[in-house]
């Protein structure tokens, strides 16, 4: 096999994207025994790869390292022994190899298999918020058809996909968002309601919900809406975080945990990945992958850029008013 | 029988215990069918009682009502139709019926006998802080021997208790405390390890505990102590709120219930033992009248006071730097 390179966005050190992200090329091996060389389809862009690369993460990689946790690649080539995948499958980036990029070589081992019918940036944005949504929903209380759900941060990607999975299970859902404008598209994947983030948000809820306030509560925004939710919940109620790390602190809900017995949890899908099973992992995507093939789950996209433009696409993407995701298309021929 | 009075310190409205509370002089009627009437040897001040008078408490009495969640009485006449108790019991004071006061008419079904051995000032303290401090460490981690517990308000009643009771299960204890001469005698009751409840605890903490920090935090205090509490707690551990409804408010340790699965809750002793079975809580008795009778649990004493020298006994157990509960004895007789 000729020589490659291979282009991709690296950073040597910690810091924010724009000072620490470069675009470099550099030669690419060929696959060693049991390893694969893949081109990257699509990759997404997710508020971790900001903690990632600016070293606020629960994890970060090995310096230099390539950022991007989440994409999806093809099979260009195999090395020797490796019987399992061959040239043409599409496969997951593995998330600690770095997907932003347009080629890389990895381990053949444990290479999640993507069905060619996704679509390629749906394919591209399984790995991280479908799954998190889906663990979110079925980990922390046993909810029962009919009963509420209710989640900030309603117009995220998880938000989306929690308003869809809701409607799919028979759950009902309450999202908070703090632009008015956003509400519409909620209500058009499936929202029951969507209210402004604010404090008259309490008192609507408990009209909404009557006598079965919430049992479960989505936060990724922290600060005075964390707060907001643990006022929303049904006695016994759990309060998941899963995000919104940087925001504003909010007041300990001391009373409430006291009083009400509400719970305040935290969601992180790199240590349920960690923890879960291989058969656990390849379950949940075989739940999630047809879900997503039938468009019932899906993420908004906002932008798709190519990876020389990650300047303009890291701002997009991490400035408030976006409708959907940012993706790079790191392989595509023009 | 011929009609008695009975004196109580009661209050018709929620409000400051000095501005709402009054003693006063009051026709008893006997006891009727199913009903007995006890003399209360000793009653406790708790925290909850504040928040029972001026209405921030959980639950609240019926109004007129008569204070005073705990307290330790004797049966001295019993209604038609009693055949349980007689004359001369020992019996726990019904929590909702008011246990400041000398004497009382509350039905005899569920009255917890109290045995003769346990030292009246002990007895009229056991229904409050030991089960909590039991549960506490009971029902939110498995601890196994060896394995640390830290906690704020190490000085507190709760705070002596779970020292004791962690000594004698076998499990080390970290109190963090507010004034350094509280430290000798934690020390004599038990505990491994006590510190200033300051910023440097935190890394104290982790040198104490080094490859095993505290699984189990417990949290009466709120504001920044409760946050230290959440970042010296080791992955999967817990942080239970008993108390600290009033103080500061502390930021909302998003980073740790995610990237570390740090949960918070609460633990309020009426829910449990609304939920309990009957069964549950005489066996939790049965287990700590042994304990209280032999002085391996025990609660300091700061004061004891007759009823009328109310105003007095509030202000003292509700101040700083005391060393231990005020009590009322209301039926003891000079």
């Amino acid at each position: 096999m000729a020589e490659l390179t291979r282009r991709a966005l690296v950073h040597d050190r910690h810091g924010p994207p724009e000072e620490v992200l470069e675009l470099r090329s550099e030669p690419l091996p060929p696959p060693d025994a049991g390893e694969v060389l893949l081109e990257v389809e699509a990759a997404a862009i997710n508020p971790a790869d900001l903690g990632r690369i600016n070293g606020s993460y629960g994890t970060l990689a090995r310096l230099p390292a390539v950022a991007g946790l989440e994409g999806v690649g093809r099979v260009v080539a195999i090395g020797p022994g490796v019987g399992q995948l061959k040239p043409g499958n599409r496969v997951r980036v593995p998330g600690d190899r770095g997907a932003w990029c347009d080629r890389l070589v990895c381990s053949a081992d444990d290479l999640l298999m993507v069905p060619e019918s996704l679509p390629v940036e749906q394919a591209a944005m399984a790995f991280v918020n479908p799954p998190t949504a889906w663990r979110l929903l079925h980990d922390f209380v046993a909810l029962q058809p009919g009963d509420w759900v209710v989640q900030n941060a309603g117009n995220s990607a998880v938000g989306q996909l929690v308003i869809q999975l809701a409607r799919i299970k028979g759950w009902k859902s309450i999202s908070l968002v703090r632009r008015p404008e956003a509400a519409d598209a909620l209500r058009a994947v499936g929202a029951d309601v969507v209210l402004l983030d604010d404090d008259e948000a309490v008192a609507a809820v408990r009209d909404r919900t009557g006598k079965k306030p919430p049992r479960l509560a989505l936060n990724s925004v922290g600060g005075p809406s964390a707060f907001r939710l643990t006022r929303m919940l049904a006695p016994e109620g759990c309060h998941v975080t899963f995000g919104g790390m940087a925001r504003d602190p909010a007041p300990f809900p001391t009373r409430h945990l006291i009083f009400n017995d509400i719970s305040l949890r935290g969601f992180w899908l790199t240590r349920w990945m960690q923890t879960a099973s291989r058969t656990g992992i390849r379950e949940l995507f075989t739940t999630l992958f047809p879900l997503i093939e039938s468009g019932r789950l899906k993420v908004a996209v906002e932008a798709v850029y190519p990876l020389e433009d990650y300047r303009t696409a890291l701002k997009r993407a991490f400035s408030p008013g976006r409708r959907g995701k940012v993706l790079f298309r790191p392989a595509a021929r023009s």
